[in-house]
């Protein structure tokens, strides 16, 4: 695995923390940013992929990110009856999210779903290796 | 022209406009949804073109929209030193936005793009027919 | 009524509209900056009076909005199961908004609400003088 | 301190966590929800501080947040030359945030704001304890 880190400017401000440490936390920064940025975008479903690839290579190019996966479910967006179109907004209930970040020798796996069983979308931690 | 409107349900809250009024009201609240939406989105540089294009596409569906060209300037939107990577996010001087709005047999050219004599982005009507 | 207009640097680009067309775009815009601005925002449910008057505040500093006032129904947020948490996040079936824009001598109240016919928040205009 | 934990249905994801993982991966999560929530958002200059402690309160009731102080910089907001308005918009430039977050034992203190040396506006930990 490549040894990814911050460039020594920044590097003094995470003299607290381990990297595993640091990577949960770019983890969690990520989930936060793409849930906050996307809830309310518009949908158009037949360009769906689209969306989905274009939002996933954006928010990967925040640092530290090696992968990142976005899933829209089309049942769970913001849909009126507006014939004939074909079109909703991201609701926090659709966003499906894996992030993989990597920092250091670490790599951590995190995740973004709704889970109904809470009643809210969780943001947690799959793995860290 | 396909004549373009409300479904009936929705069409009574609009009796008071013409459709000209209408095709003007809606390509405000297309500039308005687009801007508050997108700043603050993180863009990679070198898959810009994949990202203005499905930001289009999605802002595209909402009702009575015809065309939507939406365009990220890249040396306007706000990047760190952070090499080696090629990211930044979007700011207000960067978007450069265009919206063709249909509704009945109305067609409205709307606009925002930032205008250094004013040091805004300013959101207006290039064109009504 | 005061007669609000742009400052002459920007006057130029409106030249197509009256006072009507121009006061009705500007409340288009409003409408929409408000929605997707504000859709994903945490709420705080005692002090949901605060978030709506500031909220309400800082969209009426926009050009021309002479009266803003956001609304969050607390009913339809969205809202998990958090003990002892007290907290949702702003859903477009949460949002009522009213919008008076004044421009020239016209003045513009229009709104943003969720309508359970449709399926969807309408945006739309109330009055026009 | 109260010992803030997730409620038991929750708590099963983060099995993969230690208490001072947890703190810090939230503390993330929240640096980032506010980032992408408020950049774009606008900002009546005679109403910074009621702005300020709404938002500040709106994002301290996300789960383990036991204090937020969100500042707008009032000399980096995007503002237009726009006569007798006092308005502009947040800008990365402009945020400078700090969140306590508290789980189980843990307190972790994270930070955001423009560090000129950068370029970019930097989400760090400040100190756990």
């Amino acid at each position: 695995m490549v040894s990814k880190r911050h460039n020594p400017s920044a590097l003094k401000y995470f003299s607290e923390l381990t990297d595993r440490e640091h990577a949960i936390f770019e983890a969690g920064v990520s989930l936060g940013a793409i849930f906050h940025q996307l809830v309310g975008m518009p949908v158009n479903l037949w360009k769906k992929e689209e969306l989905e690839r274009a939002l996933s290579n954006a928010f990967c190019t925040q640092p530290f990110r090696a992968d990142i996966e976005i899933k829209i479910n089309a049942e769970k967006i913001a849909r009126g009856l507006i014939e004939p179109y074909n079109y909703g907004v991201i609701t926090p209930e659709s966003l499906d999210v894996k992030v993989i970040v990597e920092y250091g020798d670490v790599k951590v796996k995190a995740r973004m779903r709704w889970i109904d069983e809470l009643g809210y979308p969780l943001m947690y931690i799959e793995d860290v290796t």
